[in-house]
């Protein structure tokens, strides 16, 4: 019952106490295991609700309050000096980085003019009542770009934001829902929130985002809130919500999003179709021939038809259809599902120490014309890892076996293809072995490959394309 | 066992007596139904085996060789002079209708010059020892059209033709096997063939068909037989095969072919990303995200690896792919089916009768600039059918109803696209009414409409569209 | 002086006579050189308006009146019947190959439903006011394809035509200027015509035709006339006109059209290119820089503005584009015109004479298997000669030459691509003397050559392709 | 004759002064004239050759030495140094923006990895004897960015550049031309080059560049020089060149290249298919038809007949061809060659003066979430210029008239459209004051607009989309 929620929230009315964000993230830089990071930075973002408690009543089933009492909660993620520093300094496009959109009366329009968002021509917008939507914070703002990037590796499943500024006494969207997870957190000022449960069944978590809907069609919210600085509303796919600002403040709020087309049904529209072409590769049964005749019993005009052909027609194919999962190459869809989410994610930012045990710190460099420092003395005894857990996996195309990664990857969404290289069948043990190993270090001799020469040259390839740290920084001549 | 076959055929040495093609075809004509009509045309080109036993026995399973003693058979089908008489009068392109090849010495060559093949140059090539393949007789001769036409209705699936000619002491083609069934039906001449079983599991009745093989590729001969005109060689898909003639005969063969692509899984590619979307729409449970830690344990890269959560998340997955036949549309697919089939039909050729009583025999003619006859009296007790059983279809599409059908096809494959038109609501009933009736002629007086008016303009249309004819022939003012 | 033209036509009252069209086709079939017989044939169509005058005072000029009072002058070139018998026997479809269009208070509409036209749909439409445009009378009546053919080779460009159907009392188009120019050939009825004169110097000789007017917008009529079966109405492109039935008649009317996109400035759109290319590569005129300052005096923002540099820029820019003249490739560019012609071009309806003498009465057959017939007996003093003038052109690209012609081309607009094939080296010389040989026939001994080899296996090639006839038929074995 | 360049060079052996370039451009900024600032910026970079004789007796024609005997000329545009940082601080990829080549035993090779270029690869490509060519370098370096901005107002064309870093005693590209004015920047250690002239006429300024060429097609060097820090080498496109490093020093250069596609020829590429389609609108000559029969008499295979009627056809065309002229809209054809300019320029770098009288230091901004300082107080008196002289233009498509400008264009080469937006009528005499009132600033009040309305409207849009600067920094609230 989301009702109650709104009377008796998980509000205490004492203040919610937390690490300053720099603080928590400079910490987390700390923790050995990348997955274990994710974990805590989640938690921190749901604090104080334990994270198992949220994912076993809360997560895809039904919005969630979190009332902290602590304006300076979430602070350092975002603000409205962020935003305008970003403006000043960055290329903001109106219409691919920013939105300047309206809600009034009933009507919601987008307001963009061509080129370049300029401060002077923003603040016009918004000093004239529009809302703004800044698509894609992780591009400018280096704190969000790091919050997300742990974020995705604890959901297995891309962590996108959106930024909304919503000047005092307006709205600026319509009433809809999303196909994503969606975490609301409050940065400054205040806004009232409107959730409605989902209107049917065929409503929750739903496949794709509504149209904007009229408040005839939505009914009475289950659930409405002011949401105050360093409180967070959660509400699943398929929630229809609505926010709007009071006259006397403004408001602004980033939602973290996740769990786009992340569902049993989207892993299975990879599996049933290879899973089909294996059967047919596989068994006889699946080549046969249909009866000459099926087409006299079978099909909408013959829905009415009594035909006892038609149940054993029916039966024969829906006992082939089951047949299926027997054919069924689970781990080969994985495996396209989570190459589609290495494609996805963010690149990895690198703390001090990943970044001084890594590549990207090497002291190689020109000098008086001549390259310096480029041979990196790789021993048996020297120990290395992933840099994180989830920036690389083994996948297999055919007979060959690549591995495909993020480091190369954009803070703009897909601007770079998925980027991987084939790794040699002398190296495949070596790399199973070190992917398993994280977040252990492992020492380049204890590495299953036949020779020092094939053991150092994997080391070498791994290091050199940003993808290993060493325990110890390496040397280099 | 394929190899008694060779050794004792289905052969009486007596000579199987048969009707002239014309006179069949004239009989046929007469057949009232147009599927009773078709399976009557298929028991010629196989007799004397009986249909039951070859379909039981033989169809998809073996090749069969069935030798008659009478090479006037299939007298009437094709013929050389008909070759030549194509070749004068009509418009057939090398490369497009016909391919001009040899297999000399291990290797197979194409020789097409482009443009137009007059007589004077295909008569080159062949007294030069090539081979000559007549890609879609059907659009020439207007007999392997009619008999075409007639077999579809009995395989519910296209019938195609190519006609093979080729000079005493040559080959035309490597070794190979097809996606097809293929009736090899011999004109003029010998011809002797060598038919291997397929050579693994894997090749058995295969999805498409095979490149060209090396001798020493395919092994001995399962079957091994000089074929007469009159006599009839059948194989399935996936046999391989290999023709050539003796040094004292031309031979003539014409191989009719049917099942390309009409497997149980062909239909379930239809059917299973149907089923998907649907239960994703319908059913809560595959909307539902992934487990938050599945690329962990899942995909090629752990295989290897134990984890309980591995055997629970297969499960978990497979349970919903065998749940995904609950929500199989199983009549829908079954049309997409059809309306491919319908696609791939050729034209009806009308019999004289059915000429006479539909729109084809219109009297409506203009005379002195006048239209004259353009209203056909469509009263209470006429008497309409569909013009023949496999001639249209009902399909749904979204919300409404379409009839799909054949009489505007092309003799041309997919030279048209596919044709069809809505059906009002208040004449589905009456549709479904005149299909299930065929082959009874119905009154248009008790088609299930709400008024006289509707079943005559219902009718009317079916009359003008060319898809039904009348019992008795109508009146026209 | 176009209104005199109505009062007075060249009409004398008296009928003018003209033989009948099928003698007079086989008449033409006797003529020796098809340009000769191409203008016979165009002089039949303008009789009695000498040929010569028509083109200095007529052609391009102003619209022309032939009155015949003679019924049957172009009798047997097409009918209503022939009509009628297009839709029974082939497949016409609607929208592809008939328009039904009616015009009524101001306002034009096309009628087609979509599918094959059968003439029960088709009269009742004219039945009901429509009138009916037969796209391409060419592809379905042999003696229009005949005629067009011919026609095309005195024009120089292709020659098309519609036919239109209209019921008495009614409209079927609205008022138009269409870029080609048109002759109105009454055959059936009459249908009262009124023309105007082009509304602007801006519209005469248009380049495309119009949009549909309104009555407000064209002012009076030049020239109003009732066209009676057997006489002719001329207009050049740019003439608006809008023709109608009167009460007691129908009117079918053939319409032949040419001369579209064949200007002089046609040709320079494929000359002006060709000669830039030219001049800069060979130039260094054309290869100099800009000056480094031109942008800040020339361009529409600056045209105001007063600078000597310009009036300098401009010079020197226009005397460079006055010097092209010097580079024009102009062979190349009619090269270019010529091909587009010959894949414009009807492909030749065959005399029996011509018939008999070419490859497509070659005796060459299959008889029992074996060809038989199929070595031409060229020798020495065989003589041949082009089939046709117009049929075929020598052009060159790059350093080859490349034989294009019309024989395989087909009775569809553009349904093959234009046809050529590479003429060798040692056959160059003899073909192009072949070419200006015509009409005489030259022996294939007097080719020029190198040896009777050569000069042999031209003839035998362009024989083959159906490009030459000869003397006296050849003989084969 | 280029000869004596190689021997006595424009050489003094004394050292050749000239300002440090980071004190060059800051008084550059000074320069009230942006043109004016080019001109300057450009004599620095051909100092002490005079610019007049520069273009009046090199540019174009043939190569220059400038030898300066002072390593330290152009000390701040580029190093080795900023390679190596940008490789560390930058998304450079391998491919994109970096190429690893090495040209040995005659043969050259690219040797690009995929992925982003990481300092530990590229020197250790470096180490093993490969030159590097940083491809953009104006995308990573903003004192590149900034002088190529600069320049790109004097040449009226794109300026681009390339930096090639090459390791002792190697070579990394074969010899070959280019399609660009080369200006050989000598910014480290030194390289030794041989140039040699155009191989022919048809080289000399040429269309595209060459492909490698072997040592054995290019003869004898016409100037042979080893290139020291502060030198510069010019050669017009055509002039074949080579570069190796001596044993002893390795060599880092940048090539600014200009005049890309800048020809005469290229602004007829323009003009004359307009002019054509001016002439055949507005001249009845151009669209009057051609003569009947010029097939028969003109085109490749006529060429060697003899016919009055050829040269009378030729004749014609080539006077309609002169006539062009007439027609040629040639400030249309200015405009399309100066946006396709405006599209290629790189942004302007706004100096320190400019960016404080501009929109980019409005005080504009947001302040406890409520928009500050958005009303710029324009005023009658206040006075304005455009930013720089070239970074916008007028020009007119159809009736509209748009202002093209580089303001929002990217340091990545066409990155972004060209963006232009429309000016109203009320505002084009304005914009076209404004524009032609450069460099002076102008009053609002003086704007030929009806009211101050229109005059603050125009200012305020060339404000805010960042066009115009003020005099005096504006006053805000």
């Amino acid at each position: 019952e989301h009702h109650s929620l709104q009377k008796r929230p998980l509000r205490s009315g004492r203040q919610v106490e937390g690490p300053a964000l720099h603080t928590l993230l400079t910490d987390l830089a700390k923790v050995h295991n990348s997955r274990e990071r994710a974990g805590k930075l989640f938690e921190w973002l749901i604090h104080p609700v334990p994270l198992q408690s949220f994912f076993r009543d809360i997560w895809e089933k039904k919005p969630a309050l979190i009332r902290r009492h602590n304006p300076e909660y979430y602070k350092g993620l975002f603000s409205t000096a962020e935003f305008d520093r970003i403006l000043r300094d960055d290329d903001v496009q109106f219409g691919v980085n920013l939105d300047v959109t309206s809600y009034r009366n009933g009507k919601r329009e987008t307001h963009n003019p061509p080129g370049r968002a300029l401060p002077f021509t923003v603040w016009d917008f918004y000093k004239n009542g529009c809302s703004l939507r800044l698509l894609n914070p992780q591009a400018f703002s280096i704190t969000v770009w790091n919050v997300l990037s742990i974020l995705q590796e604890h959901f297995g499943s891309m962590a996108g934001a959106n930024v909304y500024l919503t000047p005092a006494g307006t709205q600026g969207f319509a009433p809809h829902y999303d196909d994503i997870e969606a975490f609301i957190i409050q940065l400054e000022g205040r806004k009232h929130w409107r959730v409605y449960n989902p209107r049917s069944e065929d409503e929750v978590l739903p496949v794709a985002s509504s149209p904007n809907f009229s408040q005839s069609e939505i009914g009475e919210p289950s659930l409405e809130v002011v949401l105050e600085a360093g409180d967070l509303l959660y509400f699943p796919r398929g929630f229809i919500h609505q926010g709007d600002c009071l006259p006397d403040a403004h408001s602004l709020h980033i939602t973290i999003s996740s769990y786009q087309k992340n569902s049993w049904g989207d892993l299975l529209q990879k599996l049933v179709p290879a899973a089909l072409e294996m059967a047919m590769e596989e068994d006889i049964e699946f080549r046969q021939g249909l009866p000459l005749d099926y087409l006299t019993y079978m099909g909408v005009q013959n829905s009415d038809k009594e035909d006892s052909r038609k149940a054993q027609f029916t039966e024969h194919l829906l006992s082939l259809m089951k047949k299926l999962a027997k054919y069924a190459p689970v781990d080969a869809a994985v495996d396209q599902k989570a190459k589609e989410f290495l494609h996805d994610c963010l690149p990895p930012v690198l703390t001090p120490e990943e970044q001084a045990s890594s590549v990207y710190s090497a002291p190689t460099r020109i000098e008086d014309g001549k390259a310096r420092d480029v041979t990196a003395h790789i021993k048996p005894e020297t120990k290395i890892r992933l840099l994180r857990d989830g920036i690389a996996r083994l996948c297999s195309e055919g007979d060959a076996v690549f591995l495909c990664h993020t480091v190369d990857n954009s803070r703009v969404y897909h601007k770079e293809e998925l980027k991987s290289f084939e790794v040699l069948p002398e190296h495949t043990d070596a790399m199973e072995f070190l992917i398993h190993s994280y977040p252990d270090f492992v020492s380049v001799g204890s590495l299953p490959c036949d020779s020092f020469k094939e053991k150092a040259s994997l080391a070498e390839l791994l290091f050199e394309r940003g993808l290993i740290h060493t325990c110890e920084p390496l040397l280099f001549s």
